[in-house]
């Protein structure tokens, strides 16, 4: 999506190696028309998947998931981040390994809001290593629920999420997929390769 | 607000003395088209606020800050939650208790995104002893951001953040103020008290 893709390279900034800081119009401050776009595209390349809600993760997932859905008139649920120290009999759980912060969560999604008779559309703000798309997806089949779709705004080509769900038959769409960051020299790949 | 209130007595749950549940439709999953309806409620209410920005904090606080955003056409900047382990020198940070989960906890903002030429509107579902509310004014303050206005969705009046808030003189808003919950019995006091 070209308007991804000139807003990565007009106000995104690399931060070490394979590190893109977007924190400026996604995942910290959020320049809503532009998201909205975003999810309006997103709902447009899954109007035909037949999703019956919307599965994300918190925090910077949640903006996204709710553009896409107020399109699509659907429910959104985000999954949490905790521990396991709190954790009850009431929620489907999943642990993840945090790519950013090196750290070692538990996702959970309650009970109540997930079940086998929901056909899930995921959605998440960025696609690196795959590890949190891993944990919702155990957490989806937990539930027993079907997954028609990935939508991610960013995936990083370079790490190996994307291509481990294209393996994995999902159909996957990234807004922007990024190919190589050397150097900060942002260089993008075909949408869905 | 009449809809927000028919809606907690509809689908609000409680558990436990002084905790209500609305996971259902408000802060787990969410009902995109009814937050709308409440952020439209939000940016009526602060039209003449002279906003800049909206201000909130991850997770819950998004999807309803973004609903009001739009149409007030203001970027949104939420706060993270995180510990003193890994803060640098850029962001403005403050500790905080949460009253959920009786941790604590440290609020952060990039000192990129809230400036002193800032006037900020901050948005969050609740409003319960104020503690989360404390930390985002200390960091308002910390960057010399000037505050037009407060807006809640759900404020628990019997706990004492609405009153300390008032009493500080801060334009606080909150859609539905819930006076007492004794027994699972939701009482709602007056809107703006």
């Amino acid at each position: 999506m070209k308007l991804l893709e000139d807003r990565i390279l007009r106000d995104g900034m690399t931060a070490g190696p394979g590190v893109l800081k977007v924190d400026s119009f996604l995942n910290h401050q959020i320049d809503v028309a532009f998201l909205d776009k975003l999810g309006e595209e997103l709902a447009r390349l899954f109007s035909d998947s037949g999703a019956t809600k919307i599965l994300t993760v918190e925090a910077s997932g949640i903006a996204l998931a709710c553009a896409a859905a107020r399109v699509m008139k659907l429910p959104v649920v985000f999954a949490k981040k905790g521990n396991r120290r709190n954790v009850g009999a009431d929620v489907f759980a999943a642990d993840c390994r945090s790519f950013t912060h090196g750290t070692d969560y538990l996702m959970t999604v309650s009970r109540s809001y997930l079940s086998s008779g929901d056909t899930i559309l995921i959605i998440d703000d960025f696609l690196a290593d795959g590890n949190a798309m891993r944990a919702l997806l155990t957490i989806t089949k937990e539930a027993g629920a079907a997954v028609c779709g990935i939508g991610i705004a960013i995936e990083k080509g370079f790490q190996g999420g994307g291509a481990y769900l294209r393996g994995e038959g999902y159909r996957l769409r990234s807004l922007a997929v990024i190919e190589s960051m050397n150097d900060g020299n942002i260089v993008f790949g075909r949408e869905n390769p």
